[in-house]
């Protein structure tokens, strides 16, 4: 078909984009999630494998998860297999520092991940992609990286576990492990992949270009020696990110076959809309489009009520008759995200879509869900000091089994043998790089290591895991009662 | 013009090559350096620079440089005037290593760094390019760190002054300083410019494209705080190098104001003509076209005598009437680089120019000079250990001061106050990033650095530079007394 008509209306209609740095709907329309996911080529996560998630970690799953703001994965599944056979694994997730201050989006990831965390009691690194943000923004070296310390105070915010969690940026940990894995995924990866992956052109900088295998290679637990050791399936990795980042992993998951390593799992997330509405273009420098953890009680009430695109119908009489539309009220869509009561949510859904709830009304639950989020946010990333951030970023070695399980007190009962004999820089008691995928995970998970800790040090952890085994045995099967 | 034999010509004909990786006269023939200057835009060096050098330094000048080996240079005339006002600067030099052993044009460059260091008392770096070698060849990355190390050898034995020189490999090195310099230069170049200039293609590997930063980074000092501290105009640079390696210099030199830095300057050699003759490629992988520093003089013998090309007359009764080619005959030629003495050179070219001296003759000649060569590389490298490599790859921060000029004892003079006011990781004395190109250099000048040192310091520092001013101003006059 070549008649005019469709011709003209090809010129002007636009496809969906999505790539770490272009998300917009087809035609300045909503996102597609059902192509992007054919598109992409991840699977969606549907209610059995969300139910598997409880049974496992022995807790009710978490709103992001429940209510499919996480709705797609990569070989989660085999996370969950490996897990139940009693094998490690670390969660990697991160942030690029181009903002001061973040936007309630911004705390999605981490706040899942902290969730992540806690359930599965596992350790977790975060990449602060200071550089990127240099090579993509008209931003100093030196202004990324105070914004990524700035950034660490709000993930620190958070509530991550200081003895789980290392955060660095690209620039400071910049180092032989980090760069080795840098080195190996580049040369998997040719100049038209990328061009096609992350759509470089020809005034793309070089050191675009390049960074591609700098976000990939923190998959891979070998590139941080003090928390995994040296060996590259010591453990396997699970990041938690926004789907718009798909194209690195995909890229890292195609890579890692052929350089020695687990192919990363990933559990992704929908963008979280506007406060204008889900349509047309998010821009985050657009300060009316998004509410700042660091918003007063009284911004955030003037955002709400001035700004968010409400499915509520033009007059009050059309409004009772009609109801509200729940399909396009932001204040609705975000409810979902941070009102954790699911009997509150589902009353204020009821309300509003039957006509019940006005407006205004369904806007001031949402004030007033925000207030408290916020608040409690800024209380807390006010306790930050410059010693946390240290802690959280510091390269000293960690006890390896201490990042798991029930286990955070390990690394007092350690004797001073133990710890002599370690290599410098390297986690004590890491599993060593002997090539053998089982016979490691076999010492992870009792703790043999090649005859670095005593005799009485390993069974000492043996019996600790069998305790937490134990325990985790039962709150799944309570948990699983609860579910029926 | 459009005749049919020009077009099948042009076909068949193919154009001079000269890139870090490819390096091919037109049609096949030998370099056409000329066309190469031009090409490049770098400039020759000639008589009068030569004698400059000679009087600013107080010596005669290097074989390589009174001979023409190394013939061009970028702003070798800035460094010789800025090293006249007092100005500091150090050296940069590099190899990579994707081979055990070096033949005797690998050590070219470095005998020849070697002589500019002594005979300007400066600093110097050697970038080892592991990370280069594993992207482009079928090596894995442990092994080219096993050569790097194993090459690091072959470069300490030319004798280098280890209180001057720091050589590192790049995966080794790797950290935040040198990071910093590759990631400020990637974001100054397209991914055109890198395809213009080094000939990348969609089938490059990533990591391809993102190298020419890392080996551009090191031309800026502070890349290496422990030796030249944070400032990155502290010192000019000067990289003696072969002239295929232009390109990334040239990439450097555009990129270097844009980010604050000194140009780097350039001291370029011609290629090594390889046993064989020099017409054609030079393969390194055809062990009959190198003499390599680790051959026996059995070897050495042989592989002259067999293979170097020659430019004697086919009969005797010719020779003696036509005389020997000089313009073809490699032992001539190569005796040009490694025979020292001036006149016994000119008489071995008179002799067997005019046919006086046959073929197998001057092939002894040159026997006779790189036995010795060899036998005394073997002997210098043999007594290269661990501890000395680690020496030299070492990190520890250096006495500023006391890698200029002769100040080597600087270090034993220093209080315990200075060096306990001395930042980690950063040499002691080094100047302080003020912003400010002239002061900087002002304060390198005296040893005057923000307070570091103590006021007896500082005049004993001045004292030291005052005594070593007048001995080079002495030897530079009479060296140019002996040049009339």
């Amino acid at each position: 078909m070549t008649d005019v008509e469709d011709d003209a209306r090809e010129t002007t209609a636009t496809e969906q984009v999505v790539t770490p740095w272009d998300v917009e709907g087809k035609d300045g329309g909503g996102i597609d999630y059902d192509k992007l996911v054919r598109d992409f080529g991840c699977s969606t996560i549907d209610r059995e494998m969300i139910e598997r998630v409880e049974r496992v970690t022995g807790r009710k799953a978490h709103p992001f998860l429940r209510r499919g703001m996480f709705f797609a994965h990569r070989e989660l599944d085999l996370i969950l297999d490996a897990y139940e056979r009693g094998e490690k694994f670390y969660l990697y997730t991160g942030r690029g520092p181009s903002s001061e201050s973040l936007h309630l989006g911004h705390l999605i990831p981490f706040q899942f991940t902290k969730w992540l965390q806690d359930a599965f009691k596992v350790p977790l690194v975060i990449q602060l992609t200071d550089d990127e943000k240099f090579l993509w923004k008209d931003l100093s070296l030196e202004e990324c990286g105070r914004l990524a310390r700035e950034n660490a105070k709000d993930i620190i915010a958070c509530g991550f576990d200081p003895k789980r969690t290392f955060i660095f940026s690209d620039v400071q940990y910049m180092s032989t492990p980090f760069y080795k894995n840098m080195m190996k995924i580049a040369k998997c990866v040719t100049l038209n992949q990328v061009k096609g992956i992350f759509g470089f052109t020809g005034e793309s900088n070089i050191g675009q270009v390049g960074f591609p295998p700098t976000q990939a290679a923190p998959s891979f637990p070998d590139c941080f020696p003090h928390m995994f050791g040296e060996s590259k399936t010591s453990l396997r990795c699970l990041i938690p990110c926004a789907i718009d980042q798909d194209p690195y992993f995909r890229m890292t998951r195609d890579v890692a076959p052929r350089i020695g390593g687990y192919k990363p799992a990933l559990i992704e997330s929908r963008f979280f809309p506007a406060l204008k509405g889900e349509s047309g273009k998010m821009s985050a420098s657009d300060a009316t489009s998004a509410i700042y953890v660091t918003d007063t009680p009284k911004e955030i009430k003037t955002k709400v009520n001035k700004y968010a695109f409400s499915g509520g119908q033009l007059t009050v009489e059309d409004h009772r008759r009609l109801g509200g539309n729940l399909d396009t009220d932001i204040s609705w869509k975000w409810l979902n995200f941070f009102l954790d009561d699911d009997q509150a949510l589902a009353e204020i859904g009821e309300e509003y879509s039957s006509g019940r709830m006005l407006s205004g009304e369904i806007k001031a639950k949402l004030i007033e869900t925000l207030v408290p989020i916020c608040q409690g946010h800024q209380d807390a990333r006010a306790k930050v000091t410059d010693a946390m951030i240290d802690e959280f970023m510091s390269t000293k070695p960690r006890v390896f089994a201490s990042l798991f399980g029930d286990m955070g007190d390990v690394a007092g009962a350690l004797d001073e043998a133990t710890i002599a004999n370690t290599k410098p820089g390297i986690a004590i008691g890491a599993p060593e790089d002997t090539g053998s995928v089982k016979k490691e995970q076999d010492k992870a998970q009792t703790g043999e290591d090649g005859g670095q800790m005593s005799k009485s040090q390993q069974k000492k952890l043996l019996k600790e895991q069998q305790i937490a085994e134990k325990k985790r045995a039962k709150e799944a099967a309570k948990a699983a009662g609860q579910a029926q």
